[in-house]
């Protein structure tokens, strides 16, 4: 495969690919979607690996779902474990697997920045499922999906973005994505998770200002990283930057409420909220799949 | 699914299953067993995942296995782990997977009183795998499968079960189940290991008595569980309730000696017991194939 | 299954097994590595269980991609954790999921010796995936495979390996097997590494004298067992006994650089030579792949 074929079937962000190609993967997502039959086995001798260097059996769940639905071969590989946190041992092993015959593989890893290169040494298509605090390019897309069944279009969207953006490689992903596409983002967080990188790309707003927006997207917040922090305790936190029920309570009712999962439920968004009416928490989900399977068929049909 | 269906479809436990429901999944896997082909792809659309939130290869492999033979696109996840030890947390996990588009779920798990509310909120069926101490259906329905096989009939079996009762989830799917069909079940049990709520329906014996029985089945006794207990240790276990071989020459030649396993070699057993003639310890394994097989297809077909 | 058709259809190790069987496997090998179709559904009725009892993603994976380029159902195996690392538990185990219905079993343990007798006790073929510092067949295959290649015929050919030898199973497998094509095995190693009950079977040289053979296969070192030996460091261990860019310069330009993967860069080889022009490292990956379709074919056709 040339470098540049190999490179259009590669998802490694959203930064880097065009509106277009993102609208293709978006329509075929919508043609998944719409697909009566479970299984369509237009990738049976397709051989994909999973590669999990950082623990995600939600998202490594969705994404074998969505290449077993395309009847793809599916093996799966985990190593969270400390001897391959190393950047150059993760190369050997995805080197491994690919001598071995993979056709694709999908992969999150811990560090970020290091996706690019190994990708550059492959010869098979390399799905990002998450990597550092990069880019979640799948997850973006199923967020992007997600809004524009909801909305129609994402042109002139306002969505607020809110909890730890620094340590979010979906808000890089969905912040990327978005304003390709006209929509305007906003971020909430407090000092001690913002991502000065980011600011000419988003503002920076108050709680009261981000429940204004079409979109209200939860991020879930990690306590533990930041103990020494500004914040004392997870009712702390959800009394500032919560979706509480008060909270939601004033949004207006076209407003979408999202959160990519797992949800710490009474911090960064109310138990009753969840699963409120104005939620798509779990068809976030859902979409996943469809949306995975389009990127799978693209990197393997 | 109307609610009805689902839960004809589902299996959480055998107390609240009629003896006309059980008759028929026996039936059923009799017919499973008598199969010669090894695979019959009849449920090949259908997406089941295997959910352990506590660890049991053995539980998984047996119903994977099943699960394979009927041609189920199957998918396994495993959390054992402290994030999701919570009711409320196998309960996000749980709705994600059904979000994502499973058919049927196999659930294990370690709290005991949570699994009917959680088969409430879902729209798929949901096989009970084992839940702490409360019911373990499939390994029951084994075991009666397997008795079946040996007596012809279940009505006026006398059958012991002997050793932890209070921890045992086996113990209690298989004493509702054999009340059902007229079977007389009789505990034996040192005083730290019965359960006081149990008293009503079966009769606690010495070890004697319980010798007498047609199926004497050892249970695993986990003795880390009872440190401070009465019992001192594995070997004075043995000689009080374990089925050594002096016990077991002394065992009438019909009586059918059983264990759900993994069994603790020279402790509730001895070694040269297990694969004795009259032990039908790996037989219940094989049985526990096929009558996973008509598990499957009653909550798929 | 006869004992004898089981024996011919297990693969235990190489050093009881016959050049003409060790020749027909390569043979097939080549045949599975010269075919176009990804995916040649010859045992789609058979099921396999991967079972390893001590952590090998690298090794199970390529077993997993032969099975399934073969149609087998694969069932996946790990129980690294110490409730089964006694020999008996081992058996209880692996009797379990015979019990079940698998058609055959890729094994890997711990300990040393005991496989042989397990494979007694069983009525399914049993392939070796390493056990202890015994064998590791299907490793040596591959290595066999991959020499053959290269030079056409292994008669003659001199083969240094160099590193830890008395841990090394692929070097007891490797060395069975060159043997018996009229190989020349020479080994390199610290006095600590050595393994005295190998001596009659292959001279150890100096790193110099390692350096002029065909082959020069350079072992994983576990530094981490030897800290109380005679090395220091890895830096020390790299300086007398590693492939270092300067001993690499210095080979034969027909020289062919082994290793069973996976390496320590620059501990027992040099970053820089892993994927010299020298190298097979990852040419050895890709041919377990078929050596492994062969091994799995033989098991179960």
């Amino acid at each position: 495969m040339t470098m540049t074929k190999l490179k259009e079937r590669s998802l490694l962000g959203l930064k880097d690919l065009s509106r277009q190609e993102i609208e293709s993967i978006l329509d075929r997502a919508a043609y998944w979607e719409a697909q009566q039959e479970k299984v369509v086995p237009v990738l049976s001798t397709s051989f994909v690996a999973n590669m999990f260097f950082e623990n995600s059996t939600r998202t490594r769940f969705s994404f074998e779902m969505a290449e077993k639905r395309l009847g793809a071969q599916v093996l799966n590989f985990s190593a969270a474990a400390s001897s391959v946190e190393k950047g150059e041992s993760i190369y050997d092993t995805v080197k491994t697997l690919e001598s071995m015959g993979i056709d694709a593989g999908v992969i999150r890893l811990k560090p970020s920045g290091v996706l690019e290169e190994l990708a550059g040494k492959l010869t098979v298509p390399l799905i990002n499922a998450g990597d550092g605090n990069n880019e979640h390019p799948t997850q973006a897309l199923l967020d992007l999906f997600t809004m524009k069944r909801k909305f129609g279009t994402l042109q002139g969207l306002t969505v607020s973005i809110i909890g730890d953006i620094s340590h979010s490689r979906v808000a890089r992903s969905d912040l990327w994505a978005l304003k390709k596409f006209g929509a305007e983002v906003k971020f909430c967080a407090p000092r001690s998770m913002q991502a000065p990188e980011l600011e000419p790309y988003a503002q920076y707003v108050s709680m009261e200002e981000a429940m204004k927006s079409d979109v209200v997207m939860m991020l879930r917040v990690q306590l533990e990283r930041h103990e020494t922090g500004m914040l004392k305790s997870a009712e702390e936190y959800r009394a500032q930057y919560g979706l509480t029920v008060e909270r939601a309570a004033k949004l207006s009712k076209h407003t979408l409420i999202m959160h990519p999962a797992p949800v710490n439920r009474n911090v960064e968004i109310d138990d009753a909220v969840v699963e409120c009416e104005q939620s798509a928490i779990f068809t976030q989900m859902s979409n996943g799949v469809p949306v995975r399977m389009a990127v799978m068929e693209r990197a393997l049909k």
